[in-house]
């Protein structure tokens, strides 16, 4: 299918709205809701309708009635735009709180995105299971990596680790960073780290409060 | 002081990478360097010095010598104009492993955001402590909230009790909603909710990989 997203820089506002609109579609097929209107999203987005009908119109969907757009038609359309058919398998490095927690979050699987397992240093952790992924020596990393095809490593180890523990990811081959801790990491350029700034984002949040 | 971010809306972008930079700075402190250049911070991030310079040129920040910005006065500068120095308080709604991770996250008290104590319905939570931080009843949230003047909730529950629990949160006279549950909260229009839309923020990531 011709995707016009494809042809552009996506706009990051525009991906995060629009995995906004597929939670709320989601909510809606649960509630047996067949149509859904621009109205209705921007309503519990709290933002202009008219914006709803423009990230609506990037994508390639024809499920448009008098009623509404079919629920169904216009998560697919989401789905195939931002390419969730194609599955991504990511390690979360770090069984602590935070790993825990991204490893329950199944909202992660419905998006294409397979958490295939943890690792930790924690010899009572290690061989233990949370949420059917077990945890694995952090020392067999590279080993697993290779033979899962796993590119994606999810940081969530404490931040005095942090970059002791890039530079192993690094080291097993890995070229993805997903960086929840509050530490900017020092890694070759080849390296892509996505810094999950909470802080920054809370802030962009409060300032004006 | 004049606070030239006062007068014009933030962008989110520059607010996300200030609070990047502190973190660098925060580092560079530890670790006892006195100066840093723009080109350090822009290494580190793997973006372009001329844009680190650019952001520092918007804070009211003198500490510049020929060897770099001195780096307790630029650390000082973020801090004041991110408005650090205005003390938040908040509650995490919810001490399951997110709630729990973010309870441990001692980072944000460094940005001036006091996260005073957890709620949850789970009577073997109740009356526990984690990181000094008691987990109490939430039952009793209204009572606390007002008490100590607690207006921010961190909704950390599980997708499927998080509409029920932002009700409660709003029954109890929060204003703000810092979400980070997978679910469009439905709440009035005077309730400032911030998806923390982890999904979004991972797809804007991942979508070219």
């Amino acid at each position: 299918m011709y995707n016009k997203l494809m042809d552009k820089k996506i706009s990051e506002k525009v991906i995060n709205r629009l995995t906004l609109y597929h939670c709320i579609l989601q909510d809606f097929i649960s509630k047996g809701n067949e149509y859904i209107s621009s109205k209705q999203i921007a309503t519990l987005l709290h933002i202009d309708d008219s914006q709803v009908r423009k990230d609506i119109n990037l994508l390639n969907n024809s499920g448009k009635s008098r009623v509404g757009y079919i629920v169904r038609e216009l998560k697919k359309s989401i789905e195939t735009t931002l390419g969730f058919a194609k599955t991504k398998k990511a390690y979360i490095i770090g069984a602590g709180n935070l790993g825990m927690a991204l490893a329950k979050y199944d909202n992660f699987a419905s998006y294409g995105f397979n958490i295939i397992g943890l690792f930790d240093n924690d010899s009572k952790k290690i061989g233990t299971e949370i949420n059917n992924k077990k945890i694995l020596d952090i020392k067999n990393l590279e080993q697993a990596a290779k033979k899962h095809g796993v590119e994606i490593a999810i940081l969530t180890v404490p931040g005095k680790y942090a970059q002791k523990t890039a530079e192993h990811i690094v080291k097993s081959n890995l070229k993805y960073i997903w960086n929840f801790t509050p530490v900017v990491l020092d890694v070759p350029d080849d390296i892509q780290v996505w810094n999950e700034n909470l802080m920054g984002n809370f802030l962009q949040f409060t300032y004006k409060i």
